[in-house]
């Protein structure tokens, strides 16, 4: 059935490519879906395999990370990327709920308080680093892998520890650390659809 | 040239299909592509046709905000979604960098303080909106749609501005204003990657 219905397809493809005509106009629709889909489905994913993650997939992510958008473009990140054991487990021994047991990556994105030399910018390093997060929370999620997102900062505990643990400059405040791996398992994202809160016009 | 290198790629999927072969191995990879690509492509727009947005494209990325990740899942969010002139002329007046002036809708993402009965934890709402703001943002360009994040908070001028014009509850902060519409020519991505913001293993 479903070879049947392909060759149809290819065919009405060939005929429509012998009639000269362009652009599929499919195609934009479908990676709309693609995007709107891997926004839906992403979801917070705490057990992983044993499988390591290319060290040319996680710079992809990192990559897609810098891709956020930043007040005034100040850009004002750094990311550590954290593959080897024994740093993994020396972050979870610092996190209360690093996700990080079965883990096979962690990235740290930090905020650089020296990247700034006005405090009213200053102020919107969480935003902007939270958009980077995000970004790779996404990005992760569409190249199969499972990630989830686990607060640092403004915990002075967590931001110490974790400080401590990677030997990060005064200058440099960890925001969060991702815990990711490829999903050990099927992992159904969370329905949030809440009419309730969307206003129009006004309040 | 383009015609013939359908036909070739269509009769090489005819005879794939005529094999038996299943599913095309390329179908996640071209998501993950079209995924990456829109992350990666997004970029700020200031300037929009008149083409107004349909109400249920809004809504699809209203619904993309709302699929963020939050703090233990608390939610801290609101949305408001403008798309009158007079509205989006009103925030205009109050807010210096709100690029409105061709924008035909706004979406202002709040945070709702009565969400939160824990104070540390109500420390994370600007976290969890500015991840659902990505969120707006990559699903607008998903969509073909422009959009640019235009700070309010911290700023109390502007807090307090939106806050009159859209008579909004003292328990609601606006922690930014999104104006969004169809892109008015084409805006080329920044290119942001920086490998020397990137530590592996420690700093």
């Amino acid at each position: 059935m479903k070879t049947k219905f392909s060759v149809l397809l290819c065919l009405a493809a060939l005929l429509s490519s012998c009639a000269g005509t362009q652009e599929q106009p499919q195609a934009e629709s479908n990676d709309s879906q693609a995007v709107i889909e891997n926004i839906m489905t992403r979801t917070s994913v705490r057990r992983f395999t044993s499988q390591p993650i290319a060290a040319d997939t996680l710079e992809t992510i990192v990559k897609a990370g810098m891709a956020a958008p930043t007040a005034m473009n100040i850009q004002p990140w750094s990311f550590v990327v954290v593959t080897e054991r024994a740093v993994l487990d020396s972050l979870e021994s610092v996190h209360p709920y690093s996700n990080l047991a079965t883990a096979t990556a962690a990235i740290i994105v930090c905020g650089d308080m020296q990247k700034y030399n006005d405090d009213t910018l200053r102020q919107y390093w969480v935003q902007d680093c939270s958009a980077a997060t995000e970004n790779i929370l996404l990005a992760a999620h569409g190249l199969g892998l499972g990630a989830v997102w686990c607060g640092v900062y403004p915990s002075a505990e967590r931001v110490s520890g974790v400080r401590h643990v990677l030997e990060l400059p005064g200058n440099i405040v960890p925001l969060n650390l991702i815990a990711m791996g490829y999903p050990d398992g099927e992992f159904a994202p969370k329905d949030k659809w809440n009419p309730e809160v969307i206003h129009y016009q006004k309040w």
